[in-house]
């Protein structure tokens, strides 16, 4: 599990950051890529990395403003002009349906596979399956904009085979029975309990990917205990007047949220082209006293959520 | 008057070329830059250039496919977060007005300038006044697509200023009457013909854009006797029967138009990814035969469209 951050600026996009889109590798739990927001150009800065377009399993919107979801229409375009047909879902606040179909409509665009759209009215888990769940909840911006908890669920623990090779027994139904911790009692009349059979089970990881927002609870109950918070920091640690006023977080209030919400680490983004060079840098140096695990992301950065221990 | 490439690619982004998007610098004959098409991204090129998106006094827009359009929306949000006050008007095939107000609308997009639409439908005059005048044809795309035919008018000649001050005429309504071209009795009996006094009339300049299309007649009306021809050049001499199956054009096809509408010069573009490097440069030599002024243009490409003789 990766985080490859493909566009990490507010607002427009400069020659040193572009507009956001974030993308979630999941290639070896799933052969999948997430990406959570998709501004104008996230396509232009793919052809920067591996990523495949088809590989794109989900996308999820955080809010519709335009430097989230302007280089939308034309990543759908070019997955469907590579060949991709795997189906695509989008999950999003209400009208990202209309502004898709609106753009692929009047360019007369026929995609090569389905896509499907789910659109967000309020919080709750809107994805699960057999290796992850993800929910969402409302956060405090200009236009409803939503924040993101992708959960991966634990693995099990392991069938400890070479032991079982090591006693001598054949493997056979014997094997599941014990790898889902069952008493099973051979034919010679030996006893084994399962759990003396399986390995440590291992965490499942957790990351927080938020929209822009003003400092709120939710955003606390979405970061809860997460590896990794990516969290927006439009403006500096001095700035929570300006950050207020315009809908936006300064850096010591990402701080606050990952101290508060017991993070692993936080990653700053949606960085304002104000703050270049070394000035980007210091919106997380500013706030180490409050959460020290804090650095600022910049465009094709790749950071890599391990397993804990 | 200089035509600025800011994508030269067909269908999709890639490294070498960025989808379609040409800019008409009219700085010297009305500070303003007037676009043609805007392809996803077109605002991060603008960034590399030295045009100033407040400049952008109109867009003309080809047809409705994503490669030219999808950098729209951006673009005009850039233009009013920048301070861009003057309106803007946009001209383009039916579809163009709903596409961007749908964009603006859903992403709560508040402009800070007028915005003005006029959809075509058919060929005729479509702008006019003291120093240009612009028509567009219907050409022969998949989808419906426009060609624009920018005609700078004639500069009349300028009043010979100083040989007036030899001859010691003093400035005054004599010169406006000379400068219309009147004969003119002065108090002491002298007779002026104000054919004297006025220097050589100066040819306006004329460009033609094209959007996508096969090989049609149309193309011909637009480019007759232009200075500056931009044609397409999808695919390459030999591929005629592909060029026509995809609504496209060939190179040689290109240089057969600018040869019987008599340009001065033919600007090969929207150039496939399929051509690189060398390839590309050989869509123009192949064609040299049929009409030698031919180059293929690459992004960011700056090319001087200065008056005859
Ligand atoms: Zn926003
Ligand atoms: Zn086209």
């Amino acid at each position: 599990m990766q985080i490859e951050f493909l566009g990490t600026g507010a607002g427009s996009p400069s020659k040193q950051r572009n507009v956001t889109s974030i993308a979630l590798k999941l290639l070896e739990e799933r052969n999948a890529i997430w990406l959570f927001d998709v501004g104008e150009a996230t396509q232009h800065q793919i052809l920067r990395t591996t990523i495949r377009p088809r590989k794109i399993e989900k996308i999820f919107i955080t809010h519709l403003h335009g430097d989230h979801i302007f280089g939308l229409p034309g990543l759908l375009s070019s997955r469907s002009f590579q060949g991709g047909n795997e189906p695509l879902t989008i999950y999003g606040p209400r009208g990202i349906e209309d502004f898709v179909k609106v753009s692929l409509r009047v360019s007369e665009t026929k995609l090569s596979y389905p896509l499907k759209f789910v659109e967000l009215t309020d919080g709750g888990v809107i994805f699960k399956d057999k290796t992850f769940t993800v929910s969402c909840e409302k956060l405090d911006h200009k236009i409803e904009c939503f924040g993101y908890r992708i959960v991966e669920h634990d693995h099990p623990g392991e069938l400890k085979v070479e032991k079982l090779k090591e006693m001598n027994i054949p493997s056979g139904p014997v094997y599941g029975q014990l790898k889902a911790g069952k008493t099973v009692t051979l034919e010679d009349g030996t006893i084994l309990d399962g759990h003396d059979f399986i390995g440590m089970p291992q965490k499942g990881r957790i990351v927080a990917i938020l929209g822009d927002t003003r400092k709120n609870g939710n955003s606390i109950k979405l970061a809860h205990n997460a590896d990794v918070l990516v969290h927006e920091s439009t403006f500096a640690k001095g700035e929570g007047r300006m950050a207020r006023n315009y809908y936006h977080s300064t850096s010591a209030q990402a701080a606050q949220i990952a101290k508060t919400a017991n993070v692993g680490r936080l990653l700053l983004t949606h960085i304002s082209a104000r703050y270049t060079g070394r000035a980007a840098y210091e919106l997380a140096y500013q706030v180490r006293d409050v959460f020290s695990a804090t650095r600022v992301v910049n465009d094709l950065d790749v950071i890599d959520v391990p397993f804990k221990g």
